[in-house]
């Protein structure tokens, strides 16, 4: 039940059992790795369908919610993010019917090979198991996350953030009862039902029930479940993305996708930080995409060169950049400008600064695009093409857990597989070792 | 250089630089990550013909390594796993080339995809970059981790154990000389010329410098790099491997199996430690199996059942099982024996002992086989075959860096595919995100 109470910060806990919500996660994780394709996929279709009919009582939840961020004064952008409505509902039932959509990838084999004794060797995708997702903010994570769960053969504990508390227990109410309804086990998504901060760490603690957790949040929330997790952890989503504006580049592709990757959605891990400029371009690339920028209020902090040109064509929203503003993630209409004599010295800048998520080249030179695509090392690496594409959706994986810095076990957005590991399977005829 | 005293248990670590280890592995990384597979492969090449022309060396180490182990008082087990010779040599060397012949992953490009709008999507093997591995015991590890680090693009450090210091000193020699007439950074292979324990914690803590640790021994040493390490661990090695004799079971098969399982190399993971034999052919097949391992002295642990079967065949080496012998790995001629009266029973006691890394069913059964795979979770899982094929080479990857209890990112033996990550790449042609 839920227990919440307007205006308080943190809803109580007293009846939330862990180990209980574990052992259930737990029974139902083997009863999903089983489960054939067209029950999962049925399962979903029912969570899609469930959105739009049980839509009320989602937005009812959302609209409390609603209420209680405007009177705890949480800005403009904080509230359309958290805000829910029949279109959106309706995006996020689409993105569950292509996560149904998706070929399921338990049961694949792939390596299959006869060896010459005779063993057929194969490995196989099973599912992880139990997966819990700790995240913040805006409510379709909850449906995103439970449908690539659901669809892996996963168990899901889901622990939302506090802002859209209602919604994420309104949403993940409605996908157990649709789930429930087309044969998985109900047990397979689970939603804390307080925001006590303490049972975040209680969870961490649940390395018996729980095989892997993904936070999916700020900065100070993925170092935190870093430290903590007793079980293994996929850490990501800050990301300090640079482009690269190459003196081979097409300016006019150039202003649009640094315009594009910076502005389209600035509070966001694959949004723009650091544009470096080639000096042979700057002069004419900077002033261009300073009035592009300035139509949507983003401040620049510039290096010395990048001020002085700009300086010259009198922009006003530039300023020095100071050391704190390289390898900064803005999170804002801000972007730091540096400009470069060689791609040499923009990948350093790169490696010394990246956070390993997202980086990006605009250049016509296809030595240059190759050359930037071999040498970064980062989850997502791009050429001509806005850093805001690095997303579990738009890179075709229907929806995402989250996006990994990590080189372990997945990079970049998570999808069906990330959820996923194998085992090897040996079929012999009685084969022993000589 | 080298500071063993022989008799002397530990080596000085005075004038071992971690930090500038570190470093050289980095840069080697850096440029191994680029090298192209001609590159690679010659390097190997050059290895296996050194491990022959530079025997005279490496058999001189191990000469010392013997000596030293027979004044320590080393078993005959241990003396055999310690020993180098021309044959064993070759034997290496062609493991080598086999792993020479493997296709390099580095740059496959795997779900590649053109999306609706344009952008193709892929994503490409790459490096982990820098690999720690801390090992024991047989100096063929040493040349098997290096052939597969630099097939896969990877530095290494290798820290190997006490008993074999000298002759993994020299191979490591041979090893970097060869590698680097080929055009390779003698810094890709570095080996700690030091058995002090104390430099086991500090790699430990350098997560700068190394991207992932391989431990490969010992529970003890698992258990630590697990707690202490700083960097991603991939750890495993313990294995508590069941075979399960169905009723269906063709029992000639069934005594090679199990025989072969326990006998052929007791000591290592992969030995069988429990038989879980179906009541119905019990009373056929057990004093069948004691017979067999009776000529090669093996002990069995047996339940009630167990023990009484073979209680009216009068067989001497089976005495009552203790709690503690079921989930026990013996590494030893010691097995444990129990009856049950179904696979359920069998799965049940698979699913409370495993340790998820081999586990086999022998069976005529189709339905039992099929339902035994799909079941059982553990790294490999095999039908009508010894759990000793739980092994890279075994099962076609060359050689292995070890075998991983894991389900993140590598489960079963770890070859070049599990030394590997990879980035997404994008290609665009001004994508911008509306």
């Amino acid at each position: 039940m839920t227990n919440s109470q307007e205006g308080a910060g943190d809803m109580q806990s007293a009846d939330v059992d862990l180990k209980a919500i574990g052992e259930r996660a737990r029974t139902s994780a083997r009863t999903l790795a089983s489960l054939p394709a067209d029950v999962k996929n049925d399962a979903l279709a029912n969570v899609a369908r469930a959105l739009e009919s049980r839509q009320d009582e989602i937005l009812a939840a959302n609209e409390s919610d609603l209420a209680r961020a405007g009177r705890d004064g949480l800005g403009a952008a904080a509230l359309d993010r958290l805000l829910l409505d029949s279109k959106r509902l309706e995006g996020m039932a689409d993105d569950v019917m292509n996560v149904a959509g998706l070929p399921d990838p338990i049961g694949e084999t792939s390596e299959l090979k006869m060896l010459p004794n005779g063993l057929r060797v194969g490995k196989r995708r099973v599912p992880l198991g139990v997966i819990a997702a700790i995240y913040e903010s805006r409510p379709n994570v909850t449906i995103d996350i439970a449908a690539l769960c659901i669809k892996s053969g996963n168990a899901v504990i889901l622990r939302g953030g506090s802002e859209a508390f209602e919604s994420n227990s309104a949403l993940a109410s409605v996908v157990r009862g649709a789930i429930e309804a087309a044969g998985v086990p109900a047990g397979a998504v689970q939603f804390i039902r307080s925001t006590d901060r303490a049972l975040v760490g209680q969870m961490l603690a649940m390395s018996d029930y729980i095989d892997l957790v993904v936070p999916r949040g700020g900065a100070e929330l993925v170092r935190r479940v870093a430290d903590e997790a007793a079980m293994p952890a996929v850490t990501g989503g800050v990301g300090v993305c640079h482009t690269y504006v190459d003196r081979a580049a097409n300016l006019d592709m150039a202003v649009e996708i640094v315009h594009n990757a910076k502005v389209q959605r600035p509070y966001v891990c694959n949004a723009l930080d650091t544009a470096l400029v080639h000096s042979a371009i700057a002069p004419e690339f900077l002033p261009r995409i300073a009035a592009s920028w300035a139509e949507d209020g983003v401040e620049m902090r510039c290096d010395r060169r990048a001020l002085s040109i700009l300086g010259q064509s009198g922009d006003a929203s530039a300023r020095p950049a100071t050391d704190d503003d390289w390898g900064q993630e803005f999170l804002a209409l801000t972007a730091a400008v540096r400009v470069v004599d060689s791609m040499d010295e923009a990948l350093h800048h790169i490696e010394t600064y990246t956070s390993g998520h997202t980086e990006a080249i605009v250049t016509d030179d296809y030595g240059s695009a190759m050359r930037f695509l071999d040498a970064v090392d980062a989850g997502v690496v791009m050429v001509n093409a806005s850093t805001r594409f690095n997303d579990g959706a738009q890179l075709g994986l229907g929806a995402e857990v989250g996006i990994s810095t990590d080189k372990m076990h997945a990079r970049g957005p998570m999808g069906l597989y990330e959820l996923t590991s194998y085992k090897w399977t040996v079929l012999g005829s009685g084969q022993i070792r000589a």
